[in-house]
């Protein structure tokens, strides 16, 4: 399975790339208005901490997952879809082989 | 100087964790405030990265000032008016010795 971009073709980390581009601006979207909503309802120090502990486990995942010196990978792409970040139809340019491993996997339970 | 709850009178430990705790009070009421204000302008992810590290360094700052295993002392009270989040008119109740200490401290610019 094409698990990083040295297996992948230039074309299929372009597209991978661009794809992960718009799931990062997607996911990092909804964080900042769910975090305007969050924000409106803070009353005392506990929902001030509260919120802190939210921003550094967010935080930790997204840098994690975007991380640009990370290859792009059809377990990302998975991951993704899986999360609703990205469709399949997004994805339509992959060579369908590589499409069909990331549909798989997103559809897998154990992923 | 007194610096530790072991040199302090008993009545004057009490006055002085009486006094944290009303400037405990007042400057996380502040943050609270401060960070209501904060959050209604964040539009982009940058400013919840800024958000984060604020309040990382402010939970820092926060817990390690009122960190209840600390002994209060001249020092924090000192700071604490520093920062106005007390009075010395509040602090009337120290040893008039303890309070110049205070009050001594917390003019010095090198504090």
């Amino acid at each position: 399975m094409k698990t990083n971009t040295q297996q992948w073709t230039e074309t299929e980390q372009k597209i991978a790339q661009e794809a992960l581009k718009k799931a990062y601006t997607r996911e990092t979207e909804a964080l900042v208005a769910e975090i305007n909503q969050k924000a409106s309802q803070i009353t005392q120090i506990s929902d001030i901490w509260a919120l802190n502990d939210y921003l550094n486990s967010r935080r930790y995942s997204i840098d994690g997952k975007y991380d640009s010196r990370e290859s792009a990978s059809v377990f990302l792409l998975a991951q993704l879809v899986k999360e609703k970040w990205l469709t399949l139809d997004e994805l339509t340019d992959l060579t369908p082989s590589t499409r069909a491993k990331v549909a798989a996997l997103a559809k897998s339970q154990f992923f």
